[in-house]
């Protein structure tokens, strides 16, 4: 099942100079501390280039200045982990996706299935849903009606795609994802709640990939929308009629609340807030568990919160900052006083 | 699919005042933004309020002092996003739910299933659960052992009820959701954790409506409690023994812990959190991804966290957070100085 | 279904000191505020004392000096939580698991499942993955290639082992959880986004207990481990390349960032955050929605975060907060002041 390649064809095929043994023969990838004799590894990081001597790897990818001095089989790249991305895709051998439908999966009389889809045990397709050529819907999927899975699209296992979802092509969404549930759309009506329907749905760009138990939500009246090449990793929470630019990227339990918009090459950190009906422009980078809680119109890094403390000093600075408008205005009479 | 009303039958059915064209027909719903001359639109947030001269929108319902000196069909209503909820429901038209149970479906013998409600493929129903009529067991959902799924229920899709789970009537669960998994029990005993059995159960009173990817664990003794017409979010964390009153609402990936109790009409802001064995008062508002760590007796708004700040400027005020105790220190020591 | 034991025989059998009637019939657990006559109930927490007085408990389970002058019969323990969790297991009865393989599975021919396995309905089982004697692998689970689920395991229902997922011996796995999703490894290039193959696997210790939903992802090289008895309550996020120490406790919704590393006997308090690629040493607790972003490196308790304020006060504070480097160096110029 393993892929091998000589140092050489490396080399040649992604275009990077070679350093060392060109018929050198490479059978895997692994990291600069574990890497054998016949494994590919990187270095990018510059604190791990101290492993660079000792290393067993019998091929790095690296930059120039850090390859000076190193006698072992080299490959010299500019940016050397996008380089070792690419590379160790030869090695990532998955089975080959085998086209029709499982005598245990349900599809409904008008559903399109592309003969050259795949479709799973137990996974069930609603009407009007259509799925393209070469996408491969695994195990324990439900698509429900009024769907696209667009060509080359993956749903790895128990996504729910729940209706009036359009995905682009070559989607990757992990399991336990659900697009398109109802947005949490509530109006209180005699002191009840009173739902209010959601009748939008969600657009998923090409190339957009959708972590484990990510929920996005379908609009309530427009779409949700996630451009091309939106990355968002696990237990990400997305509203309704959201919109999310073009290579923006989401950390692990981040959420954006409805009608909010994002903006495109945006960074989101793990566990970080967006209010609902704020704009965040293009190229901002939120934080790791930051809250915004209004718009966002200069390009940057923005934060909130306070210092990890160890718990006696911070439970000091948290009964302080209660005080700390008292503080504030005891120092201005002070400032304003006669020395 | 669609459903057609004029402008007069609408304004009869909701008991609204119509001004303009009785006869004009509607056949859908959107945002004054994109409406067309046969949509249905609304206006209640006074911020969308510059969007009205230019809608296309056939009818627009608001209230009264916003239809002053608009030329269009409009209907007036003193809460015109209820008003709107009610009218959109008409638009959402949604496959008749078939009754029966599914070829690809495994139901317990001791089981009792309504001939009423509808199984869908894939689901599996445990010894002793009780489905009434009406309910709607979307695809590859599984209920354990011993639960009640009341008339009128709709679990959408690989929703998990695990065991000694007791819906109401009209519950509405979204997929993935979790319900009645093993409370986190655990107690220390000679440096391994012991589990701590979960004999309880949850319940979940009518008009309740869960989330996608939410979990409510079942009690360790006692139930876990939703009392009538809660409203839950995505994402959303209940442990065991907490119990919720009626008519609250969480948003999306909020959090509490075990044995907590919230109380009635709250409004529980996204990604908060409520830690263990506390009591929440009724009609308290908690804002996004505040932390209650001690009961709350006063109903009103409440809040924690620091706001957002370029990056720069947050280091700095998150430096001097840590020196907050030596600071009011300090001050206090130089207001006791002579002056 | 349920079990029934007299006073002696739990005394005799978890070596308690009992006073009262040996022979009194104890047929289930119940909370010292609700438990009936033939019910077994604990006293652990002093600030429920005040209800033993007033029990209906048959038998109570409690520390010597708080059965002082108590009239009802007795179980002495040092730690009664721990005497208690042990005691209820007893009437925890579960149906047994039936070997077997559901006709509604889907296991592939060169998956290797002990005839002492139970698979249930729905259950589709990869190339080469190895299930072992009194595993139980609920409804709707799909278990990949590659994978080993140990002997007596549970997965209870719709889990996910997407692929090269090994579990040890009893781990416990609640609905909804993904392990061996592809890790959030990307790398830009050229404008887009290049995805970094995930090529490690995820190792689980023996005794681990995975909460409902949440999501482990498989390493990018080498694995992602979880260490004996590591215990994670819901929604978690665990990225690629964590270590998590043996006889760690999580709280629901805490994440921990790739290749950041856990100790042992640690404890992260509910929505907790750690950052990526930091070392937290033994015996560490974080209390809730902390977020830890560098190394820590001494045992002990530590936080983040501000105390929950009427939202009123807490927007002044909120505001001063950004001030607070111009004011501790105004105070500081003070200071420095002639008096």
């Amino acid at each position: 099942m393993s892929a091998t390649h000589s140092a050489s064809d490396l080399a040649a095929r992604f275009d990077l100079e070679l350093r060392g043994d060109p018929a050198w023969r490479i059978e895997g990838v692994a990291t600069l501390a574990r890497a054998g004799a016949h494994q590919l590894a990187f270095l990018a990081n510059p604190r791990y280039r101290n492993q660079l001597a000792a290393t067993g790897a019998g091929l790095v990818v690296m930059r120039a200045e850090d390859a000076e001095g190193f006698s072992g089989n080299a490959l010299i790249a500019k940016d050397p982990y996008a380089a070792f991305a690419k590379m160790s895709a030869l090695f990532d051998v998955r089975p080959a996706v085998v086209p029709g439908v499982h005598a245990m999966a349900v599809v409904d009389p008008s559903a399109e299935v592309s003969p050259e889809a795949s479709i799973g045990p137990f996974v069930s397709i609603g009407p009007r849903t259509r799925v393209d050529a070469g996408a491969m819907i695994g195990p324990g999927c439900v698509i429900g009606e009024d769907c696209v899975v667009g060509a080359g699209c993956e749903l790895v296992a128990n996504v729910s795609l729940v209706r009036r979802v359009r995905l682009g092509k070559r989607v990757l969404i992990h399991p336990g994802a659900v697009l398109g549930a109802d947005g949490f759309g509530l109006a209180m009506d005699h002191g009840r709640w009173l739902k209010v329907p959601q009748l939008g749905g969600v657009v998923v760009g090409d190339d957009c990939e959708i972590g484990a138990n990510t929920t996005i939500d379908r609009g309530a009246l427009d779409d949700t929308v996630l451009e091309e090449d939106v990355r968002l990793d696990n237990q990400i929470q997305i509203g309704h009629n959201v919109r999310i630019g073009a290579h923006s990227a989401m950390a692990g339990c981040s959420a954006v609340a409805g009608s909010a918009t994002i903006g495109r090459y945006c960074l989101i950190g793990g566990g970080a807030g967006i209010l609902g009906h704020l704009d965040v422009c293009d190229r901002v980078v939120v934080t790791a568990m930051s809250l915004v809680t209004s718009s966002i119109r200069e390009p940057g890094e923005y934060s909130s919160g306070t210092p990890l403390m160890d718990n006696r000093s911070w439970r000091k600075s948290a009964a302080r900052f209660k005080q700390l408008d008292a503080l504030a205005r005891q120092a201005a009479a002070r400032n304003k006083e006669p020395q």
